[in-house]
C-alpha cells in the first residue's frame, strides 16, 4: 500500500492570518494533541518578527513549551538569518526556508530579490553546520503568481538545484495563492520526481480554487508522497478574501483513505481536534467538508 | 482539444432544495441566460408532485415559457408516467429517469423497488415512442449510499445493461451524496468506456465531502467527457446539512480551462450569473469558489 506523509500546517500557515491571536497555552495544547494523530511534520511556527507576524509572536514559547513525539519532525519557518539562530536556540527539527519563483512576489513578501534570498539562505545553511538541524527549502508561487502570472517549469527546476546545491535537506513547492491546476501539478511533479530522485518533495496546496484536492491527486499521480495540509482547512491567501485556505487535512486524509491509500493518520481524533476550530477561533466559517458531511464510512440508518 | 460536455442542474437539482421559492420568471429569466453560456444541455425542472418538491411546482410554466436555443438540449427529470405524459406535452427534448443502485435508496427516494422503477421505465419509454424526445437513465448511488454503502461495480454494470436494452439514449451515474473517490471513479468509469462504447456517460458528482473536482479530472483519465454541475455549487444532499452541494459549474469550467480541455462555457458570463445567486436564493453562502477568489488569469497589479 502506497504511503503518504501528511504534514500539519495550521499552528504556522493556518494561525498566521487569523483575526484572532490563538493563546499560548491553547496553541501548545492543539500541537500536543496533533503530535499523536500520525502526522510525519508538524509545523509549529514561525521565527518572524512580531510586528510582522503578531499572531506568532510567541513562536519561542510555543516552540520550547510543546511535548515533542519522537516520531514527528517539528518544523519552524525562518525568514532570516536571525530566525535560524532562534530556531537552533529553540532546538526546532527542521527549519522551512522560503523564497518566491516570482521576483515581484518575493520582494512583496520578504522584501528581496531572489539573489538576496538565495545569498541569505547560504548563511544560514552556515548556520546550523555542526547541529542535527534540517533545512527544508520551499518555492512560494510554484505554479503561477498573483502578479506576474505563470511560472516556467525551468525556473522551478534551476531553483530546486540552487537549493540541493547549497545543501537543503528537502524541497517544497507551494501553491502560495491556489494556481496550480491538476495537469499542471502531475507533469511538474513528474519532472521534479525524476531528476531529483531522492530528493524528500513536499507539494503545499492551497484550495483556493476549489482545485486542492484534485492537485493531491494529480501530485500522487506524478509520483509525490508528501503533503502540507491545515486542520478544518484553515489559512488563506490576503488576495483573495473569502477563499478557502490550505488544503483541510481531515478531507485530504478522508480522501485518500478512501483511495486505499495509507497515511498513518488517525481520521477520528483529527476530526474531533477540527470540530474545536470554531470555538478556538472565535470564526463559523471552517472550510473543511468532512466535519459537516461525515465520513463515507458513517452510514445512516435505513 | 478535448471536448468535455456542461450539462447545467441548478434549476432542477439546486432549487429543489431550496428553502426560498425561486419567482417562475426568475427562473425563466435564469435558464435564457444560462441558454446563451454554451452548455450542452440544461435540466430545466422536474415534472414532480407539488407536494412532494413545492419549489418545482412550475415546471410546466417554466417549460413552457423559457426561451429555447437549438445547440441546446432541455431536460426535465419525470418521476413516473405522468409526469412523462406532462413533459410530452410540454415538447421537453429529453427526459431524465432516475433509480438508485441501491434498494433502500430507492424505496426512500421514489417509494419503490427497483424492480418497480425498472417496470415503470419501461413504460415511460413505450409512451416516448413515436415523439422525438429522448430517454436518459441515471442511477443514483453509483458510487455509494448512504444507507447500504458500497455499491458494487457489477449492480452498476448490470442497470445500465437493463437501461440500454430497454432503449434509453444515454446513461448518467450519480454520485448523490458525494461518496465518490478519484480512485473508484476512474476505475468504473474506464470499465463503463470500455463495455458500453457509443453510449453517452455523464458523471453528476457533488462535493459533498471536497471530492468533487478530484473525481472530474478522474473520470476525465477514465474516457468521460460529460458532465452535470450547478450554478455556484448549489444543490446538496439532505443527509448532509452544511456541506457542500453538486460541483460548481464555474469552478469545474475555471479548472477545466486551466487544464487546456475545451468546454464551450462562456466562463465570464456563468460567473456573473453566479454573483446574482446570493439575492436570487435569499442566502449568503453561495458554495462557489471562482466567485470568491477569482481566476488564476486575473492577475493582480505587482
Amino acid at each position: 500500500m502506497t504511503f503518504i506523509h501528511i504534514q500539519e500546517v495550521i499552528a504556522r500557515d493556518g494561525f498566521q492570518i487569523e483575526k484572532h491571536f490563538v493563546p499560548t497555552n491553547e496553541k501548545v495544547n492543539l500541537i500536543n494533541e496533533l503530535s499523536t494523530c500520525g502526522y510525519s511534520k508538524i509545523e509549529v511556527t514561525s521565527f518572524v518578527s512580531p510586528k510582522a507576524v503578531p499572531n506568532l509572536s510567541d513562536a519561542k514559547e510555543v516552540a520550547t513549551s510543546i511535548k515533542r513525539q519522537p516520531d514527528v519532525t517539528y518544523v519552524a519557518l525562518v525568514p532570516n538569518l536571525r530566525g535560524a539562530q532562534d530556531a537552533i536556540a529553540a532546538n526546532i527539527d527542521e527549519i522551512n526556508l522560503v523564497m518566491s519563483a516570482s521576483e515581484t512576489h518575493n520582494t512583496k513578501n520578504v522584501r528581496q530579490t531572489k539573489t538576496e534570498s538565495l545569498q541569505q539562505f547560504e548563511q544560514i545553511i552556515h548556520e546550523t553546520k555542526g547541529t542535527d538541524m534540517l533545512v527544508n527549502g520551499s518555492i512560494a508561487t510554484s505554479f503561477g503568481c498573483p502578479f506576474e502570472g505563470s511560472i516556467s517549469e525551468n525556473e522551478i527546476l534551476s531553483i530546486i538545484d540552487s537549493y540541493v546545491t547549497m545543501g537543503m535537506d528537502s524541497i517544497t513547492l507551494a501553491d502560495t495563492t491556489g494556481m496550480a491546476n491538476p495537469k499542471q501539478v502531475e507533469k511538474l511533479v513528474s519532472k521534479v520526481c525524476k531528476l531529483f530522485v531522492d530528493l524528500p518533495l513536499t507539494l503545499h496546496f492551497h484550495n483556493t480554487r476549489g482545485m486542492g484536492l484534485a492537485n493531491v491527486v494529480a501530485a500522487i499521480n506524478g509520483g509525490a508522497n508528501r503533503f502540507d495540509s491545515s486542520l478544518g482547512g484553515i489559512g488563506g491567501c490576503p488576495f483573495a478574501p473569502g477563499a478557502t485556505g490550505n488544503i483541510c487535512t481531515e478531507d485530504t486524509v478522508h480522501m485518500l483513505t478512501e483511495m486505499g491509500l495509507q497515511t498513518n493518520i488517525d481520521l477520528d481524533k483529527v476530526i474531533a481536534l477540527s470540530k474545536k476550530l470554531p470555538a478556538l477561533l472565535q470564526r463559523a466559517d471552517i472550510p473543511g467538508q468532512i466535519v459537516k458531511a461525515g465520513k463515507v464510512s458513517d452510514l445512516h440508518q435505513p
